[in-house]
């Protein structure tokens, strides 16, 4: 019922860790969707999984299999044995946590913090119209003092948090161009650092850029 | 610098569950904030902190001594030792963790997807106009059939999750009292069982009440 496809993170994943394969772990997707943020992580951490692929326009994410999976019918979902999982940010921790890169309840927390932060207060403050102009220059603003000191959002080491946070930033000049980040330029040094990685540049990145392409394209018809 | 108050949830936690002391918890907020949110779960579990107001109109969030808990200068916000916390649900899945709620992978990523729904996905569909319309009722049409056979978010005992996305219902009649909640029968009854509850009723159901008054006051001249 739905269209299933395997694919092999194995080449694009970095060749000195290797890759744990988890025919348990499933995916569900759809290449439009947040499904990407999920698809960088996995490649950063070495992670293969089962990409299955929902076509949105034949509602496969609405069907009472998909339900079960995600009561809300919507894409990124997880399946991991038992355990069902929705809400983008919840995968990208579940993995962090699961695969050992968040060992303590301190780490866990700023984890959390990061990804709350990406999914509600920095996706609200840009790409909620009725936010915008009050809330983006003080989030953006803050987010580019905190990053004059940092080469990565916790820090000196790159973890889970860039993801979240890289990649809802790498979506602001693909989805809305007409956003000037200039005021911000050590944001928009980070976000060249997370695109220049290559578990970045061949999901979240290359996203961004076939949206840019989609909407020239359409400004010209 | 800051305006201090000693709170103790002693007399208002269940009596059964002795209360734990952290001097070094700290809780920055205000009472019209969701530290409110935070303060149900504390009671919850019998954890005591430090509440510490901040004067909003006084711009007490955005004192150089405070933007080094909050780098985003806004409450609630934590600190533990020598961890500094933002974002409301990451200081609730932190509590749970650190106080033995989650003890594995599986048990944290639920948290977390509860926690970012309600702070994302439910708050969106519901408190934002630009959302209301077209995801309101999936949205809320979905939760109700969840809660159709469930006492709690996450079956049949009471968590964390309860408390994410139990104080973003009770704030909907509280902040929208235009919206009508009739069509999610088992959402309602959810509602009332989680408000019923002691932690809740003199915390987040408190507050929704006091804004039902100001909303009605204000109405009224």
């Amino acid at each position: 019922m739905l269209a299933a496809r395997t694919r092999p993170f194995t080449s694009a994943a970095p060749t000195r860790r290797a890759v744990v394969t988890h025919s348990s772990l499933k995916l569900y997707t759809n290449p439009a969707s947040r499904g990407k943020i999920v698809e960088w992580y996995l490649q950063e951490i070495g992670v293969d999984a089962e990409l299955v692929n929902l076509d949105l326009k034949e509602r496969q994410h609405k069907t009472e299999d998909f339900m079960k999976v995600n009561p809300f019918g919507k894409v990124p979902a997880m399946q991991d044995g038992s355990l069902s999982l929705f809400e983008s940010g919840a995968l990208l921790t579940y993995l962090a946590d699961k695969y050992g890169k968040l060992d303590t309840p301190e780490a866990r927390a700023r984890a959390s913090q990061w990804v709350l932060f990406a999914n509600s207060t920095l996706a609200n403050s840009v790409f909620v119209e009725q936010f915008r102009e009050k809330s983006m220059p003080d989030v953006m603003g803050n987010l580019d003092k905190i990053l004059a000191g940092r080469e990565f959002i916790e820090g000196d080491a790159f973890s889970v948090s860039d993801v979240a946070v890289g990649a809802y930033l790498l979506y602001i000049p693909a989805f809305l161009p007409q956003i000037d980040l200039s005021p911000y330029p050590n944001v928009v040094a980070y976000m060249q650092r997370m695109a220049a990685r290559p578990a970045c540049a061949s999901t979240v990145a290359a996203r961004a850029t076939q949206r840019k392409e989609e909407e020239k394209a359409a400004a010209k018809n």
